[in-house]
């Protein structure tokens, strides 16, 4: 007989196209059960989450080693694709031959059972194997593509900013230095200071915390750009979204405004939101099952509902008059907490929420200064659930602001010539803003640790591989 | 009036529809031509290639203003799109008003006359605002996209390797360390080794060299995945074509051998170079007659024929018998040189290349070994006017041959056992390769240099921004 190959996926998404046929279907074992007589292997192909039911009957030739196959182990299936004859599964495979391409070893520490999410984090090369990590990886995959194809339809220009840099500048965060010399080999001068010309690069060099000071300038001649790659913290916090590596995305729009960009976060969320709850609904089902009941109808929310916007000084307003008693005391000119980021976007607006305008004083420095004087052009969109998804902000581009900025946030213009250029060059208004792609992924899959939506994260003490 | 916001992209796009339209254009000026009563602008919008020119007559309030505008200056513009009455260019914009966003400083080093690349490279953020490096970072914008587009169409899941690693395993090349430390501050012991506890991550730690043992693990559950992020080399390498930080594609599927293999890297080069070439037609054009004039050509032989395959025995005897007076002589055991590369694909085959089964010695531990017990399953892909732009392998899926290849290359297994779990665990044929970005990019644009196709390039003693 001639059997044809075939996806699980269209087993699932156009049955009726395969009803009948002979197939051939390659994949791992993820469940096996045996009856004495007939064995009912659930085989996953890699193409679809959920198995497919091959049922193998007792006079298959090598049916007694069918029946040892235990999880993770690889076969090739060839039978015949049918309307189940069982319960539990719309449609299953009746094999007429098992080829076994391997036994799993039994110590696999997979198995069919509840792992706890702690258990697995030793074993990122495996936990991808169980229910939950094959959908958290799937979405994370789906979601990446989102974005590109999101800023792409609309001709951004995605521009690879470096991860090496020699600039200890934002002061965004702490930073890893980045070597090619043993500690010894450094050579200190008397004072204590290092001489760095050894260094490969010839320069002390780190990684990057963020590429919107290197993505800005590509802002001429490309109008809208972005980037999204890998950023690094050298933080020593052990918190659940905290990782000491982790994606950021960061678009930057000429000729634009705060209320653009606001605008620009809103349409992507709900585009990304939606595109993937489109494209992988088994995958959303099982983390609103399985991780977060209330998951789908609160992403339905962000992406139905026009998004809300309020001044940072009216926020500040509408927590003091709350009644609410805040672990930390709502007044002009603190940063916001999460206890009140949430409290906004769960109580007061029941949706996602923009806080504009925010004190000068707690944020960046290249943040476009409004005419009172104490206020600039920043932004952070707070969801339900979560708080602060991302931060961004129309950035300053009149050179004597810009200047006073740096001035009052302790900077050296020195250090910025690069980005000065930009302004003096032909400025322009822009806006950009930044989202933190594990965080979003947090938020689309219901996972409460960053630890658990990154193949192999790298927080404090653990580089597992 | 009233004026529509219009984007240049569809002034050459799709002309008629906004032919006799009241238009808004802001952008930034590329040209300047004053003729006493008239100047013509060369605008530039961001969304589009060319420029579209502006007709500013001076009726125009702010006329002597506007002859002033020079290079890199921002503008917005009101006025009547037209079929052009002026040669050179099919439609113009009529101004009736022009509002300057701003004057660029005179000192602007981006001038209408010929740089060379090597005063570009010294200011990475300026010189894309050339025709070339617009043309080569739209490219390679486009080029990651479809990318991405080609491998997601087809169901592969993306995983995000990590770049920082505690793997110094793969011997691929030299490795940038990462530490949290002043040189000062590690603690050495008295036998000359150092205690990396006090670091951060707890341990020693590198920049990953490859994403492959990393990603390999995750074909089990998603049978076909990639990679695409950012890899390093400290390596001390002034050549055109080595960088310290580069991009790298790295596709991994399951159930396939090194055909299956050759089939995926033939599909997906011709796919992402036509891909690029309909997209931008008019920055390929640009690459074609500024940078090399072979370039269409070239690409077009690649993308409409079949890449032929021979043996790394068979490639041998060809350059022997050849009677070419090679630098490196072509013996059975050596690794084939660019000049033996370039020869097949430009000569022999005068089209891309797929080099198999090549001596075991010379190639990494992972590979399937033949049963000739003398070469493996390892394939290189050669392109006219370049050398290799491939290499990948089908892997040894018998642990005992893989016990055996890590014997020969004197590993020590320990250090492999997240990668021996893949074979554990159920093990099954799969195959795999890398593509370098940046030398598709260089391939795809006519660029020589490495440095001229990364928007702020790494390489020693070189870190500008």
């Amino acid at each position: 007989m001639q059997y044809t190959a075939a996806r699980v996926k269209e087993m699932y998404r156009q049955p009726e196209s395969l009803v009948g046929k002979a197939v051939e279907v390659k994949g791992w074992i993820r469940g096996n059960r045996d009856q004495k007589e007939v064995a009912f292997l659930a085989l996953n192909d890699g193409t679809f989450y959920s198995n497919i039911q091959v049922v193998a009957k007792d006079d298959l030739i090598n049916y007694k080693d069918v029946t040892k196959l235990s999880l993770g182990s690889a076969i090739t299936v060839r039978g015949i694709f049918q309307v189940s004859e069982g319960k539990g599964q719309a449609h299953d495979i009746v094999a007429d031959e098992i080829v076994i391409e391997s036994f799993s070893d039994l110590s696999n520490p997979i198995q069919n059972k509840r792992h706890t999410l702690e258990f697995l984090r030793t074993m990122p090369h495996m936990r991808v194997r169980t229910n939950t990590f094959m959908a958290v990886f799937r979405v994370r995959s789906l979601l990446a593509h989102a974005i590109h194809k999101f800023f792409q339809d609309r001709d951004f220009v995605y521009v690879h900013t470096p991860v090496i840099t020699s600039a200890d500048a934002e002061g965004a965060g702490e930073m890893f230095r980045i070597t090619t010399l043993e500690p010894h080999e450094s050579h200190r001068a008397k004072d204590g200071s290092y001489d760095w010309s050894d260094e490969l690069l010839g320069t002390r060099a780190y990684l990057t915390v963020s590429g919107q000071l290197n993505v800005e300038p590509f802002c001429v001649p490309f109008r809208n750009v972005y980037t999204f790659g890998p950023t690094f913290r050298a933080e020593n916090s052990q918190t659940n979204r905290h990782a000491n590596e982790f994606w950021m995305i960061e678009p930057e729009i000429a000729f634009a405004d705060l209320e653009a960009d606001a605008d620009l976060a809103e349409e992507m969320i709900k585009y990304i939101f939606r595109d993937v709850m489109e494209k992988a609904p088994e995958e959303m089902q099982f983390c609103n099952d399985w991780i977060d009941n209330g998951l789908i109808a609160r992403l339905e929310n962000v992406v139905n509902n026009e998004f809300a916007r309020i001044t940072y000084t009216e926020a500040i307003s509408v927590l003091q008059k709350s009644g609410r008693d805040f672990e930390f005391k709502p007044d002009w000119g603190i940063n916001l907490q999460t206890e009140h980021e949430r409290f906004l976007a769960e109580e007061v607006f029941k949706k996602p929420v923009f806080v504009t305008d925010y004190p000068k004083d707690i944020k960046a420095f290249y943040m476009r200064l409004n005419d009172d004087g104490k206020t600039v052009r920043a932004m952070d969109l707070l969801v339900p659930g979560i708080g602060e998804i991302i931060g961004g902000s129309q950035r300053e581009e009149r050179m004597e602001m810009l200047l006073a900025g740096m001035a009052s946030h302790g900077l050296n213009p020195a250090d910025y010539e690069g980005y000065l250029d930009t302004r003096r060059f032909g400025s322009f208004p822009h806006a950009g803003f930044g989202l933190g792609f594990e965080r979003a992924l947090m938020y689309l899959t219901g996972m409460k640790n960053i630890r658990d939506v990154i193949p192999y994260p790298r927080t404090p003490k653990n580089v597992i591989f």
